[in-house]
């Protein structure tokens, strides 16, 4: 089966906005092993639609359109696929009375804008979708075997509708197997070192085949399988999930989106766990996305943003001798640091970070980049050099990433 | 001049990238007043890629293409193009000769494989492209009025090479004039609000147009007009802007592109005026946002992240008495946590926010959403109180940008 897409809005042609709806089609048609072979983006213009539509017919067997489904003069999409596919315009009742309800109940009286009573007209021979969260629905249309569907450009609207109705229905019509996929996530291992570790599961494996992924300091291996049920699925994939994980045990922090402040704060709650920050160059970044987390205060006790020497000192206790012979971004600062904040809050654990984020305050001995991560604990101090190149708010990305890779290492 | 899009790459059709190169290019043509009717994506097949470009090529005066300029077999975007455009591939010597010292440079021996010799081709009568930040050449091929522009698709060098050499060409094929904008940022302030405010601008100006532009609790006006020269554009547009500016002072805060930080950054240090951050449910984002800048140390002597009420008591001085008869989000609160911070760092500045981001532990009387925000200086301390929906994410975020905005109006 093959699928096209086709994005109506003359607001997509401006590029004031970012597509994410063809990138939820496409992603949800690949993982249905449907092809995509083509989108094209038009905008609210009778002839151009009517003229791509047409044109996608010829190719693709199946066309899912996003936008053009509102009540007003610009909102085009039925008359052109009514057009084209050659179904006239027919009034469904029902979704004329819902309309007519919502109306009601929202403006406390029954009469609903002339324009919108266009939202209940359908290419005859329709299926209507109904739309839980606003109030245009969308329609699926038969003719010769090739399928049109229409859902509107409102993302909340679109990804609702193609869960609920359009994925279930292109199941339906296809071979009966379905793609299941399975994500794991690593940090502190770049993707051409993870490319090596897996290198011949990369090369052979092909039920389910693997894919690597990088962004912003993490990696994620997609793991594919085509199957009849989710559960075949993820049996099938289940043996290499374990060669993988016995490979890379050290790196392999969470699966399907998971982030590694979600795994830092299950591991710290379950253990009873609480946690001081000593922020530098982070600035406080670390303390936002581990309260990013519901929950949080469950094991954040306190943070501290020492960004001036004067502040290491009054508030985690770092000698001035240490800052003096060592400097601020040192391995001795960075100890001092991470004891200090789990002493001044009487905590389990401290998480420090200090270094230079640039893109000025580097040296020779100490260029932009170099950082330093300590975490305290009953035992001992760890503490972990890293030089990164980047820009600022990379270094301080990666540098909060890394420390919450420490705190999950050292406390899985 | 009508253009269209056409991004060559499998990649793009299965939904893992975002295609921000569409997002780009569309942009700029628009601010060139270059009309922008159709944009495909097609995957890496001869055949498929054809069909698009010869279709492009009916119904649009200038197509550019991005993607398929590599050198391995599955770049086809020269190929496509030369039998489109009915234009031989020619090896380029100079091109050839580059790409040679590329190679001898990068590894040390002339041997470049055999593959990369592919990118010296171009359909005869191309212009070639240069590419400062790869290897990869683009060209630019004219043909009975029709111009086909290909750039590679690599982010970083398309941007480069269209705004280095395919913009200026585009320019000085079109009219003559440009399309001049300049963007006002708003904070502290709806966009319907902002909208009836400026209503009769928007509705009666044409030269410049404006129109707004809502995300993440920030407001932007847009102001474009085309003129021959930017200098016209701006002398256009000061007008207009000295009215916007008449009407909302306490609300716009930046130019073209400022973030509240930046702005914040310059007043404090400009002023000299030091700050210290008590943030409790924004857990550190404040401090993240102002650390970006660079140069924060200048200003931002600690920040604390107290999350506990022990945290608040310990660091802050607040009292207890406080916490139990009114609550740690509440505007006594606030206001001894502001002053504290000030107080516990020597400052000229206390800025500190304490609320409810949720989802859970929120009550009747303080729902998910509430926030206090307090700043203290020398003489007084202000409080604000806010109640937000949204998300936990959208909770925290709306929480720092306001406490920024306090920041601001308070200093400016």
């Amino acid at each position: 089966m093959r699928a096209e897409l086709i994005m109506v809005g003359t607001e997509l042609l401006l590029g004031e906005i970012v597509d994410t709806n063809a990138t939820f089609l496409a992603r949800n048609l690949a993982d249905l092993g449907i092809d995509v072979f083509f989108k094209s983006t038009v905008g609210d213009n009778r002839e151009r639609v009517g003229g791509v539509l047409t044109e996608a017919l010829k190719r693709s067997d199946v066309v899912i359109m996003s936008g053009g489904l509102g009540p007003t003069d610009d909102d085009l999409t039925r008359e052109v696929v009514s057009e084209v596919m050659d179904a006239p315009l027919v009034e469904d009742q029902e979704v004329l009375r819902d309309l007519e309800e919502w109306f009601a109940e929202r403006y406390g009286n029954a009469d609903m804008p002339r324009h919108n009573r266009k939202q209940a007209l359908f290419p005859s021979g329709s299926r209507v979708i109904s739309n839980p969260v606003g109030t245009a629905p969308g329609f699926w249309v038969e003719r010769e075997g090739k399928v049109v569907v229409a859902l509107p450009g409102v993302s909340q609207e679109l990804k609702a509708m193609f869960s609920e109705s359009v994925l279930p229905a292109l199941m339906q019509k296809g071979t009966g197997e379905m793609l299941v996929t399975r994500n794991l996530h690593f940090a502190g291992i770049g993707e051409s070192n993870l490319e090596e570790i897996l290198e011949d599961l990369l090369r052979e494996q092909s039920n389910p085949t693997l894919a690597l992924y990088a962004s912003g300091g993490t990696v994620r291996v997609r793991m594919a399988v085509k199957a009849e049920t989710r559960e075949a699925g993820l049996a099938l994939m289940a043996p290499v999930e374990t060669e993988i994980r016995r490979r890379t045990k050290e790196y392999l922090y969470g699966v399907d989106g998971q982030s590694l402040e979600q795994v830092v704060a299950e591991i710290l709650l379950q253990k009873k766990l609480t946690l001081a920050l000593a922020e530098s160059c982070t600035g406080g970044l670390i303390g936002h996305r581990l309260t990013n987390v519901s929950g949080s205060s469950g094991f954040l006790d306190r943070g501290y943003v020492v960004y001036s020497n004067q502040a290491k000192m009054d508030e985690l206790g770092v000698k001035q001798s240490t800052l003096e012979e060592f400097g601020a971004v040192s391995e001795q600062t960075a100890r001092e640091m991470a004891e200090g904040a789990r002493r001044a809050a009487k905590t389990d654990l401290g998480l420090a970070v200090t270094g230079i984020a640039g893109p000025t305050g580097g040296t020779d001995s100490k260029p932009v980049g170099l950082v330093y991560i300590s975490l305290a604990s009953n035992g001992d101090t760890i503490v972990q050099r890293h030089l990164w190149k980047g820009t600022r708010e990379q270094i301080k990305n990666r540098a909060a990433l890394m420390a919450l890779r420490l705190l999950w290492q050292a406390n899985e």
